[in-house]
């Protein structure tokens, strides 16, 4: 009967030498003995006594994974600035890059301005409200990838903000404001920025919500001033937040990915800023389009719309009504 | 002139008193003064020597937040087994529930098997082949927000798999094992479990890559047995691993959220089992209709072709072909 079995490749031993005439038994993961070519299964074999039939006999080269199958010598594998997700890891473990050089996470810290702004839960007494941006930016940050040195909540006085902002300046890549960068008598943080020497860079952004929207250099930090309003807060965090941490963690930013998408309704809209008004996606019955609807306005003090949304529609802040069946851009969340 | 200005009101500050034919200067985010009805824009108002007039008068009510807008009491802000995200966080924090009741995380156990593995960097020596399971599966189980407790590499022998699942299983919810789960003399994943005492429930799938994937109950532990090729084990963590950890997690699984998309080429695909083929999504350039591109086969072993890939194309296990233009199942990644 058949081949003479003369030997066992085993996962993770040196190759053998497989002369002609002759047959090894191969296990997963083995590598296949110098001289043979083709590995036939178990199931299509006989054996006995030493020895095998070969009952089916595949194809030249079956069942052996080659060297350099999956990626060659000097292929690139992932472009600097790729985020490294499991997929990422896989590919760099596959190809022997057991370590990778990476930027370390940006740092980020938080100054909480408003004192109308007590903790969630706490008595609000008829004075106050609940924070809502301190937990909120809290997630964000880290959702993005990024690390939140430092957290601090500030009376609404020049010299509480100017100490806040001194305390993080010098550890903190990016420091974000939230509060204070209206027009208002008591919005300080523009001024107190200007007086520790920040250069402000971009001072109110003609959208809704988050007009008052603040971006500033101090020293080697970034700092990103949003308004106090939940989703104005929310809204400028989506567009200028995340692209601001992708780019301090070493990724390329070129653009937020908005879709075309048909609106399932009219649309009004004040024309004078571009509006990004939380939306959602409904499949439609027949043909299974996907179309979009929206609220009568944009509420900055609300969040509960935004809970529900899967994005928003961005609406051109020069028109004034978007007809059902129009194609829209949408941004998701 | 106008209207004598008769106080202030500031925010965090007790509600004031305002008494008809008088104005008090309000600030962003202080509560109304009982009495008051509109609040006017500094923009719109003139004001000299304690006294403003009105030069423009607002709608009544306006400028003014009302208490219950956003969230009325009693109504449900949040599913159980909802996902706190920033915005859910926020919801939360707006409706003052500061502190909010969690399943904790999830806390997975990898045992990881195949004598032919070693960590990516180290010497090959002509045996061995890098381990990209380990680092591919760790970063699966963290972002799929679960907490790996114990991360073992264990022999191919019964013996010390034996005591690696003995080591975690009580302290683990959820046990990974990779490699080993197949049909061969070797391959003693499933006999292990068995002789500890673990329930078999799933005993492979008709799936491409996958087949080998088990499932089974040893104590108050899952034990989800992954195949070793590093494509069938990312395809079964996708289909099983993150609907277990979802669930483990206190979340609800309703089903993987399946695409229907226009397959731009002919695919080819031997019948009898359900494949799960990497495929891109691609824009085309006439009316903006997205279509989906794919490979000749499954490759297990390689990890690459899985980099670029926005999905799997879902092959239907009785389906030989799929031709250019046919709608195809496409599960995103």
């Amino acid at each position: 009967m058949g081949l003479p079995v003369v030997g066992v490749c085993a996962a993770g031993s040196a190759p053998a030498c497989l002369t002609p005439g002759t047959a090894m038994r191969i296990y997963t993961g083995a590598p296949v003995p110098l001289g043979a070519d083709t590995v036939v299964m178990q199931e299509h074999v006989e054996s006995a006594k030493g020895r095998i039939e070969i009952r089916h006999i595949p194809p030249l080269g079956s069942n052996i994974r080659l060297r350099g199958a999956d990626l060659r010598k000097g292929e690139m594998i992932l472009p600097a600035g790729s985020i490294l997700d499991a997929r990422g890891i896989a590919a760099c473990a596959g190809a022997g890059a057991g370590e990778v050089a990476v930027y370390r996470k940006p740092r980020v810290a938080l100054v909480q301005t408003g004192d109308e702004l007590t903790p969630a839960g706490s008595d609000l007494d008829g004075s106050k409200i609940w924070d809502i941006n301190t937990p909120m930016l809290e997630a964000l940050v880290r959702e993005a990838g990024a690390e939140m040195t430092k957290c601090t909540f500030v009376e609404d006085t020049p010299q509480a903000l100017a100490h806040a902002i001194a305390e993080c300046r010098d550890t903190a890549d990016i420091i974000i404001t939230s509060g204070g960068v209206s027009v208002g008598d008591r919005d300080y943080v523009k001024s107190v920025l200007e007086n520790a020497g920040a250069e402000i860079v971009v001072s109110g952004v003609a959208m809704k919500p988050g007009k008052p929207v603040t971006i500033s250099t101090l020293g080697d930090s970034l700092v990103l001033s949003l308004p106090g309003n939940p989703v104005s807060a929310f809204v400028t965090w989506q567009i200028f937040g995340r692209a601001i941490l992708k780019v301090a963690g070493g990724s390329t930013f070129t653009g937020h990915e908005v879709q075309r998408v048909r609106c399932g309704m009219k649309l009004h809209h004040k024309p004078g800023r571009r509006e990004y008004r939380p939306a959602t996606l409904v499949k439609s019955e027949n043909r299974g389009e996907v179309y979009l609807t929206a609220g009568e306005a944009t509420h900055s003090n609300q969040i509960v719309p935004l809970l529900a949304a899967d994005g928003f529609v961005i609406i051109p802040d020069d028109q004034a009504v978007i007809a059902e069946g129009d194609m829209v851009d949408f941004l998701p969340l």
